[in-house]
């Protein structure tokens, strides 16, 4: 077997060592997760305003390919809450809920999505991931929980309402509340109340009587199962969808259909932007998991194989009734600590959901929808965490201005306006900070061969050498800069003779800062003082050399900065400042 | 005289100094700039679509509100060729040339201008047009030089011909050549013959032929002024203009009007990015030019009030029939080696305009469209540069890619959008470039306490221990890099206990960085690996312990990298890597 199929096709890795132990391991994970995802695939499919069955269909081929293509031997992909809402707010712009159209629309997302990740991957572009820092990430998860919570409130109280972002939904929830529904109501409430219960204290409760830590955690992550089993029954039992309590209702027994994504112009032309939108969003959340749970175990994950491997799934995805899917935290996290150890654990989660798919639907025909927005309110609000504010306001400023933007602007313009100016403030705010870099005036330290800012250490100076010390590259954004510094410095001093510009935290010269020094060192010629630089680095050097920079120069280039003060220092002149 | 005043009022500053000596060298200065300015003021208005006098009333009341707001002692405001080509650009989406509407919307546009400079000012914002790379600005104002000239072809030619980007002005010309005016193009192609000619070769021939080197200087630059006056001789003895010769014919004999800008909103909204791209554009170039004339006498410019002095220029402009301005670069350079000591050498300019305008006008009458066209296109050809395509390709691939685009889609697709992507382009290429930092394993150097690249150099390593130096700030664009390249070499050697970052090239953390960081560590931790930081900067350690990010560290922080040699490496194991 071939290392280039093998990077391509990593089944053919794990497949090879596949052992009767780890297929034992591997199916008791499948059941666990399989039991965990039947309430979650049809919570999501209902937060995407898609047909329940379309959140199955969204988790058995994807998952076969991923298990195909993917790295991670842990990783579950299908649908997840964010990438939901973001279906939700993509398709709404083309498509009315509950048409024709709207799973059509959903398709092509999935295939656009899908295809963008393969070509990401193929072309190993999976940097482009990074734009989204990590405070712009968090503001857009936390923001994408209250959303989403908001938005399941309808279901809560058996009102219709509508809207992508939190003052629309509040002040359409608002204008139906006459509709309420008192025992869709005390449905939701209870559900919602039973699961927050189930999330925090029956653990700790199982453990004090006596259960195993992997059983309790089980029985935790089946709580879900439980509300849906009880509420189901109690509307089966007193008919209560007669008296207007919405219920799941007829989902078809069938494995997944095959499907074909609508592909005219203007849909891929709506539908693009959001679509690579959902990509790098479902990308980032996946690599991280997948990441984590790697490092556990001493393995690694290839995030641009990683690409491909979300890519297969989401082009299956589409052409198999689903909609764009990810690899999800907590299907993942359940997946691992019940003991999957290759992704095989994935193919046989995706056969008991096919047979679910097949058996087991008309068993949720009276499942109310209020059950399933209990799941998805109790699941996203655990992503909330507003204390990320509160945490880069102690750490840097503009990370926190990054994070608050993003969740103002998501929250009250929508999901994509705020990721999109997340993005954009986040590199606003590092180019601005490289713009105006720390620049510290340097001199040197007695009996040593070191140099240090001459504004925190005693230090000796000459007044005909000035030292400056930029830490930061140098290049266009800062170029500037650099110019006015040296000219406002060798105009404060009359004395200087030579500028010395110590260039150990220079990691890039670029044509602008190049072009800056040649009018840096010419001004300064023209005014009768030399320009040298020290401790230049190796890249930047070479670089330098293919210049006319260095012929041009009035100084010269030193190697270390003790080697440019002891050339060009007066020691008769020098003096000890403080 | 307190010293805020005299920051916001330069004049204050150099008024106070002002013997006779330096008056005369102003006037002296200002005549020589006056005969000058008169064509190319003509000239320029022309370019801008705009009736003649306009370049004459846009050179008088900037001068004067340069004079007392501007820090530079010889920059000349007034119409220059590149922002005249954007006004033409910039208005011809809102009103048909020579229409009454077009004047007015240029008054906005100068109004909207320099409210946005001086706002600029105020709120210290001159390190926006940092984001102007030096590579962005050459292939603009090359491609510029480009537009201009063949946007002066149909005068030549004496043709109507429309177009704001090359293929349109190279069709539109093509479609009018039935309409040539040969006595149009005999007048236009002598001029520019003329004016190339003078420009080459008359300076070395009057010097040959003994005249002083400011005599010969000056008369170089009165070439315009001698075709002006010779062409215009021969349509007014020849009747040219019965003839189908286009003339400049009636401008009004007045001082600059009071006029006011339209400030509908329809209009400021059509106009204001473009008026934001002409602020930066005029900005950068009236800075470059003054900061260089500033250093040849030690004096030094503030980028800040500079905006403040532009600002004016441009609210002048838009109150007296003008529209934008800034500083030019050949208009200075004839100021400043005229000997002008002062800003007054512009106030004396201004009268010398101001005469000219209310007295000579009737003198150009009978002077031809062709001959101004011929002075731009040989002033703007001298803008054209294409050599900065090889300079950039050799020094750096990313400044070339930068240059091509900028200079392919300016005369592609218009001013606005070449510009637009120069910049983003630039901002991509370097947030490419940071996002995968040159990183060095380093290890000891024999009998030193220097640690070198071990790809590099013969140095001593430690199996147990691995130095990775990244040359580069770590924020969110290259966090997830930094989280791959530990995983693998980590994963890579087994026997690894120790791994530490080499920080001396770190010039920031963001908040993304400190939560990789803090993955990796939890990461090396699962793995048994401890990691360590050495070398760390003040200003980073600062903020690191503001941070939890010290107490979860598996390892410590080490003063040097040697510190962290001695304490972590197994004097046993080590061994000698070649």
């Amino acid at each position: 077997m071939n290392t280039h199929l093998r990077r391509y096709l990593p089944v053919f890795d794990w497949g090879r060592t596949y052992t009767r132990q780890t297929l034992s391991n591997d199916v008791i994970a499948a059941v666990i997760v399989t039991i965990m995802l039947i309430p979650q695939s049809l919570a999501y499919a209902l937060l995407a305003g898609l047909p329940p069955e379309a959140g199955i269909y969204a988790s058995i081929a994807p998952i076969l390919l991923y298990a195909i293509f993917g790295t991670s031997r842990a990783l579950a992909v299908g649908p997840v809450a964010v990438v939901s809402l973001l279906t939700a707010s993509a398709i709404g712009q083309v498509a009315e809920q509950g048409t024709a159209g709207y799973a059509v629309a959903a398709l092509t997302l999935a295939f656009l999505s899908g295809g963008f990740l393969v070509l990401m991957g193929i072309f190993r572009l999976g940097f482009l991931a990074n734009f989204l820092s990590h405070p712009v990430i968090a503001g857009f998860i936390t923001a994408s929980g209250i959303l989403i919570a908001t938005s399941q409130l309808k279901h809560i109280l058996g009102v219709s309402a509508h809207g992508h972002t939190l003052p629309e939904m509040l002040m359409s929830l608002f204008a139906h509340l006459s509709e309420i529904n008192w025992i869709t109501v005390v449905i939701g409430l209870s559900a919602t109340t039973f699961l927050f219960w189930v999330r925090k204290h029956l653990k700790p409760t199982l453990r004090r009587l006596g259960a195993g830590p992997l059983l309790a955690d089980i029985l935790t992550k089946a709580g879900p199962v439980a509300a849906v089993v009880t509420t189901t029954l109690a509307v089966w039992v007193f008919d209560l969808d007669a008296q207007g309590v919405r219920i799941v209702g007829d989902v078809p027994q069938s494995l997944p259909p095959l499907t074909l994504p609508g592909l005219s112009p203007d849909l891929v032309g709506a539908l693009l932007v959001p679509a690579i939108l959902i990509s790098i969003i479902g990308f980032v959340e996946s690599v991280s998991v997948a990441q984590t749970l790697a490092a556990k175990k001493r393995q690694r994950i290839d995030p641009d194989q990683e690409l491909i491997g979300l890519g297969a799934a989401n082009l299956g995805a589409a052409f198999t009734g689903g909609y764009p899917v990810t690899g999800g935290f907590s299907r993942s996290v359940v997946n691992f600590d019940a003991g999957a150890e290759t992704p095989a654990a994935g193919a046989y989660t995706a056969i008991g959901l096919a047979i679910a798919a097949m058996a087991l639907t008309p068993l949720v025909y009276y499942l109310p929808n209020a059950t399933l927005a209990a799941t998805i309110i109790v699941a996203v609000l655990s992503l909330v965490d507003l204390s990320i504010l509160q945490k880069t306001w102690g750490y840097a400023r503009a990370d926190f201005a990054a994070v608050a933007a993003t969740i103002l602007l998501t929250l009250g313009l929508g999901v994509e306006v705020g990721v999109a100016s997340g993005v954009t403030i986040s590199v606003l705010l590092h180019l601005y900070k490289t713009s105006r870099p720390h620049v510290a005036e340097v001199g040197l330290v007695p009996d040593t061969q070191h140099f240090r800012n001459i504004h925190r250490h005693s230090v000796e100076t000459d007044p005909s050498l000035v030292t400056l010390r930029v830490d930061e590259s140098l290049y266009f954004v800062n170029a500037r800069f650099l110019e006015d510094l040296i000219q406002k410095r060798v105009t404060e001093g009359c004395a200087v003779r030579n500028v010395v510009l110590m260039c150990s935290a220079v990691n890039d010269v670029d044509y602008s800062a190049l072009e800056s020094l040649e009018a840096i060192n010419q001004r300064l010629i023209d005014m009768g003082i030399r320009l040298h630089l020290s401790e230049v680095k190796g890249p930047v050097m070479d670089r330098l050399k293919r210049s006319h920079f260095i012929d041009a120069m009035g100084g010269e280039i030193f190697l270390s900065q003790y080697d440019a003060w002891a050339a060009l220092s007066n020691p008769d002149v020098s003096k000890a400042a403080e």
